[in-house]
């Protein structure tokens, strides 16, 4: 079951099913791929290249290939849609949940949506109009809505009988949803609550009134959050009214935390989560180029302070050489505070108490850093140009560049999240490029005034 | 139900706590905490200062208590057990399930675990035992002992009937786990299939034969893997044997993905992810001055490499200027590439296949991105210097810059990854330093053999 097992068998398997595309004969692809699980088949696909795997795609079962299809990336799927003819995908969809069906739809052509949308069946179509209406990344975007409810007078007999005739599609199934004439939610039961619960009794009796909701405007950050905290299998969805309209499960909320994980760690590092699952080299580098762009402007600018200070560096070179060192020093200090506060703020949200303790906790890590590597430049530079002044100099830079850096990177993601963008937006590239021409100007103008006593001029 | 709403409610009630607990009155404390749920008292016992902390959780129910210290991070846990006599203690651990329970024992100090081993029930005195054997990253440490075990020809109805006596302990519960004589994991049933099957058939006729599992050395990150791949919601946990010892929830697993997604980040930050939660600036101080000192080495070897090159720089000062952009653009770079390599490498795991395709990609944009900066860093130098020859040089070495720091970002993490090593650790600073430094010798080396022809000398 470890990673790396599996690993090795899928390679093989790749090799074994390219090999017999290559032939022609489709007999041994279905021989590997049978009884394999759907997410298994989709690695296998994602590792084709896109001509066989259209071709792969095209050998398996409907039931199979209409749940291999949802587990591709955007790109494969738009892939194989385009190579698929319009029965074949109402069929696939057709064997959808609605989400699913939904996130599908999502990538066809507009001209292709609506002839598409006209030949599945009316239930499903009216399923699928309404999720298109919710923007990707709230409760809306998330939620299916195959929910089974009941009204509150329902014997739990009658709940049961429901449960045995539909038994086939719900192997999944968590809560039952209780719900007034209104469609409006009132509580929940556990499937397991029904077991034990007395045939006769009603659903409004046995149901757990005190539910966790959320509308379908909520963001998908803060409906992870939810599951994350109240260790959450499934959550309703429900509109402005309080009507039930869908309903969450955990599997989702794992895709969106790691989601928001990948676009937090690709903010930072200055590339887009777009990026992430990209095969064209154009379009990555087009992603990236603006913060690249943004740091040579930087860079640029760092020139020129350098230049401002031309005459202090004609007459004390040396001075040139540590302009890597605090450079290094201050995005080093500045990533370490913002990568901490863009987590906290990412996994636990923040309250102004506990925001109000990281700044403070931030100050003193930054003094006690601050302290101990402005010390060991004194004492490293001291030696090495035999003259104490050049050391206190850096020593001192050394201190307040690490001080500045490391409040900057705890505070830049703190007002951003202020100001609703996300924290990790910019972070690392802002405060790298930032602390940059700071902290050469700093240096270099402290270096200026104290010019004489350097022994310069 | 949004994060900023909730924020504002707890701001108020930690007020009226603290303001409670400053009069010396707890009723009203009560008051305000009854009928919360354990995750919000969390939330405000981590609000409070730590000598408040201990005296609002004296106020909470049993049941309520011994959850929500279950959900407290490490350091407010251990104040707390650190303030609570040990009959209190055994009677907490009591009410919990066995990995929380040994998770809480491994948090007391080793003469304290003996003591209050030996006062809790022998049942529960071996699960903690067993599980306190396996390392925290692990399935074992991963996974609980309590798992609904029924042989294969039992029947459904007395299944049912079990279920009923053990209904209050199981409300999470998904599957029934169908083992063998020796305790060997034979198959699950899912609870709803219980419903739908005929009281009188057997356990082994209406099982899924067809089971995922792991053993109880997996790593945690293969674990949750698995969960995210096959949408799993829990996973039985087996020994070398096949004998099924515990199972994991998904539960436990989403916190397992934020803790992997923070120990990248802050790791490749330079940071640790034992830091996290740490509240004691010195500790704060020690995780992060390892990276810093490093990143203070490479500085002063820039600073050495630069020394090098004094007679260069002494005939043509400028070339110092343009030493920030040239470091500056290879971190930026190399950040890039290795934050999508690292995130790749956790997220989907990485095939030998993709392994080639990504580095072909990361070669590709980096020549494009490298031309681009190049061309633009060319201009801008030719127009500002009016001398295209330091242009030329300029624009030269970015790109060779930019190619190398690709190439590094990504080849690094799975070389590292290779060895077993996370990929994440030393990425950030181990590539920023070194590029820094290899970036200023071919910068400075390139210059100074033409020296001439760029107009020094």
């Amino acid at each position: 079951m470890c990673g790396y097992t599996m690993d090795e068998e899928r390679e093989q398997m790749i090799q074994l099913v390219e090999s017999a595309v290559d032939s022609g004969d489709l007999s041994p692809v279905k021989g590997v791929l049978d009884g394999k699980r759907p997410p298994d088949i989709a690695d296998i696909l994602l590792a084709l290249p896109p001509e066989k795997r259209s071709f792969v795609f095209g050998a398996l079962d409907r039931e199979v290939a209409s749940e291999t299809l949802t587990l591709l990336d955007e790109g494969a799927m738009r892939e194989l849609l385009a190579a698929l003819d319009e029965s074949k995908i109402v069929a696939l969809i057709g064997l959808m949940a609605s989400d699913d069906a939904a996130d599908i739809v999502n990538l066809l052509p507009p001209d292709q949506v609506q002839r598409i949308l006209g030949r599945i069946s009316r239930e499903e179509y009216e399923h699928i109009q309404e999720l298109l209406k919710f923007p990707e990344e709230t409760a809306g975007g998330l939620m299916a809505r195959e929910v089974m409810t009941v009204r509150g007078e329902t014997r739990v007999a009658d709940v049961l009988t429901r449960l045995r005739s539909e038994a086939e599609k719900i192997e999944q199934l968590q809560n039952i949803y209780v719900i007034d004439g209104q469609h409006v939610l009132l509580g929940f039961i556990p499937i397991i609550r029904l077991i034990v619960a007395d045939p006769e009794s009603r659903a409004k009796e046995i149901m757990t009134r005190d539910f966790l909701s959320v509308t379908t405007g909520t963001d998908q950050e803060d409906v992870a959050a939810l599951f994350s905290k109240y260790d959450l299998y499934s959550l309703p969805v429900v509109d402005a009214g309080g009507r039930l309209v869908g309903r969450i499960t955990v599997d989702d909320i794992i895709d969106v935390i790691e989601e928001e994980a990948t676009e937090d760690i690709t903010m930072m590092a200055g590339t887009g989560d777009e990026e992430f699952w990209e095969r064209s080299p154009i379009r990555v580098s087009k992603a990236r180029l603006p913060w690249l762009l943004t740091g040579l402007f930087g860079g640029i600018a760092s020139a020129l302070v350098m230049n401002h200070f031309k005459a202090s560096l004609e007459s004390v070179l040396t001075l040139a050489f540590f302009v890597p060192v605090i450079t290094a020093m201050g995005g080093n200090v500045g990533i370490q505070s913002s990568a901490i506060v863009v987590r906290e703020l990412a996994v636990g949200g923040m309250s102004l108490v506990r925001t109000g303790g990281k700044l403070i906790r931030e100050l003193k890590v930054s003094l006690i850093n601050g302290f101990v590597l402005g010390a060991v430049l004194l004492v490293i530079v001291t030696i090495w140009q035999g003259d104490y002044r050049l050391g206190v100099l850096l020593g001192v830079c050394m201190m307040t560049i690490i001080l500045w850096a490391t409040l900057m990177g705890a505070v830049v993601p703190l007002l951003l999240r202020k100001m609703d963008i996300d924290p990790a937006l910019a972070t690392g590239p802002f405060i790298t490029t930032s602390n940059d021409i700071l902290g050469i100007l700093m240096y270099l103008g402290i270096a200026t005034l104290f010019l004489d006593w350097i022994g310069g001029g």
